[in-house]
């Protein structure tokens, strides 16, 4: 059954090939100074700056520059971009770039009005704003945080070796997004397979919790298995647009509160995962896949059923002749070849952790318990041992 | 490929056994006067009207009674609905019923603050709203239609025979609706296997419409899976929160814009359905049921693959040794078999109809040509005679 919830997604989604022209009808809408978030440079590279900043010209806007977002956001960074927004007075924070660039808007977005330091307000003391929320819009160069229509925010502090993941309710969602899979052709292909993994996960998350029969289960199963078909063409080709509209539609709807709705959830592999990057840095996507295996190995055992409807539903296990137990394994071998396929079956070791950083990991870990096995401190010790 | 589109849905749902105190949340946000829609009176019986009513007051609304909504809504009662939102200066529309409630109220909506007739311009024209549109709240008490969370209509003219919906952009939407599935426990089985197949319907109407692989129709599946999953309980079991649960969920979904994403869609069911419904007032849904096999069988050959993936995924017909046209001839052998154990195998003539009005509905009937094959007006009259 389903059970107690509310929904409500505010934000507007431009997708296709044209998408871009959805910013022409969404910038009249606010006032005149955008702050312009984006990362490393690569937009600057591949024409989607540029195509960006002709909009907002021909629209009349003073652009506030705000780029060299990094990959894992922090909370140095963060502190510089609501003084940026306090000293321009902007009107619109307006992300391009992928899921870091746009998490960042929205830790901005509700930190310009707000007396408090952000860090300690949002992200350690876990509260929400109460102050005006600058809007936010986003120009997605990347799919896979699903940051595009939820109103969630990773921010890590460096000196506290901490990343933590603030949710966020609907008002600090995007107001509107552009998502143009074509955007996504020139991300290199270990980002992208990052970003299939970063989905797939997401969807995990959310799937491997309960034991009822609900739609909420059945739409993740969709989701997973045109995750993982259409993840097998982009690694051949990068230029599939069938293939990339896929992957960026599903990311979307991978964390957007639809696929959790009425349902207890899991997360504890990003919990591991998250606690993997404050000390390394690596990229997202790839601290899940480095925990994910010896996570729901581990905790299979309290969730067979569930770990057998998996196998069957998403990797078309023939169950015949076979136990649960089999049938379970199987599932979980045919996710690993595909990790390997793709490749992104990655160690802790190739992400850059070293064995004297387990228990500091662990120790930064955030122990969940809405999955099918709350996790003692040996047994994270344990998966991140098995993860090197 | 998913083609180019927008996606936006501003409805806020409640959902669960606790729903409706959901109403003390959005009440507030409105202005003093509610224009209180309801159908026949079956509210009255089940104590829902009372519950709402008792909000309502506490909430300090003056309350302005529109009982009496049929079940196909027509344009008189429509405009009798637009006199008393305008002698009374209504704030919100409140429907407190199933679709029909719901998409009266929206055609309201539209209506209050427009000079010339709701009818000829929505309906007949097809034009869409310039004017102020009065908000619109749902307390849904059937699962079909999915008017909560889309912004349809449709509206029946007694006099020219004609039922049309007209689709409505999101600022039509109710703001808000709250959907406990306890309040559909009661409702006639007839009725509730009627909603049962319109949702299926509306799943129909865009999965069978497109030859490449999208995430779209992944979702599709997955909602027509849990329908019929749910549905085989629900007949058993009236009141089998798990199985309503997913019934009401999976309706909303069914017809929110969602799975009709980046996709062409077909709809020649419905028109087929709504042109019987202007010549007999059947029920929406028994009215679909009874073109849809033959419908179907005529336009299997022109969109095999599709339907040889609608036997495998959703009817899990074991395709061994079987061509294509065996495959998609035993899914629809199976989608008919669930039809008559529901109780949804209707003929045109259990409805009301009789062979002198084939003529007549055939001229009321819509043709569309989006689907795998457009019918001619003979094809539509071979149908109509197969569904009789």
């Amino acid at each position: 059954m389903l059970g107690t919830f509310t929904f409500s997604n505010p934000t507007k989604l431009y997708f296709g090939e044209e998408a871009l022209e959805g910013l022409k009808t969404e910038l009249p809408k606010y006032g005149r100074t955008v702050q312009l978030i984006y990362g490393g440079g690569s937009v600057k590279k591949n024409g989607i700056y540029d195509a960006v900043v002709s909009i907002l010209r021909a629209c009349g806007k003073t652009i506030v520059e705000d780029g060299g977002v990094m990959p894992n956001p922090t909370a140095e960074k963060l502190r510089d971009g609501v003084r940026i927004a306090r000293e321009n007075n902007v009107d619109l924070l307006l992300a391009v770039g992928g899921g870091s660039c746009c998490d960042y808007a929205k830790a901005v977005s509700v930190s310009v009005h707000e007396p408090e330091d952000p860090w300690i307000k949002y992200f350690a003391r876990y509260e929400d704003p109460t102050c005006e929320i600058v809007p936010v819009g986003c120009v997605l160069t990347m799919a896979g945080t699903g940051s595009e229509m939820n109103g969630g925010s990773v921010i890590t502090n460096t000196a506290e070796k901490m990343k933590i993941g603030k949710v966020f309710d609907e008002r600090v969602n995007p107001r509107f997004s552009i998502l143009n899979p074509k955007f996504t052709y020139s991300l290199p292909m270990r980002q992208t397979v990052a970003g299939v993994y970063d989905i797939f996960s997401h969807i995990c998350e959310q799937y491997f919790s309960g034991t009822d029969e609900n739609v909420s289960d059945a739409l993740s199963e969709a989701l997973m298995r045109t995750v993982v078909s259409a993840s097998r063409i982009v690694i051949r080709e990068p230029e599939n647009y069938e293939a990339r509209s896929n992957i960026m539609w599903a990311a979307t709807w991978a964390l957007n509160n639809l696929i959790g709705c009425g349902k207890t959830e899991d997360w504890m592999v990003h919990m591991l995962g998250q606690a993997i990057g404050a000390y390394t840095d690596a990229t997202h996507g790839l601290t899940l896949a480095a925990v994910s295996l010896p996570y729901y190995r581990l905790v299979m055992p309290y969730g067979l059923p569930k770990f057998v409807r998996f196998a069957k539903e998403v990797w078309r296990v023939d169950p015949a002749g076979k136990t649960d137990e089999q049938i379970a394994e199987e599932g979980l071998c045919a996710m690993h070849a595909w990790m390997k396929e793709i490749g992104v079956a990655v160690s802790m070791r190739d992400l850059g952790a070293t064995a004297d950083m387990i228990e500091g990991i662990a120790d930064a870990t955030i122990l969940m318990d809405a999955g099918y096995h709350a996790l003692t401190r040996d047994e994270v010790v344990k998966i991140l041992n098995e993860s090197l």
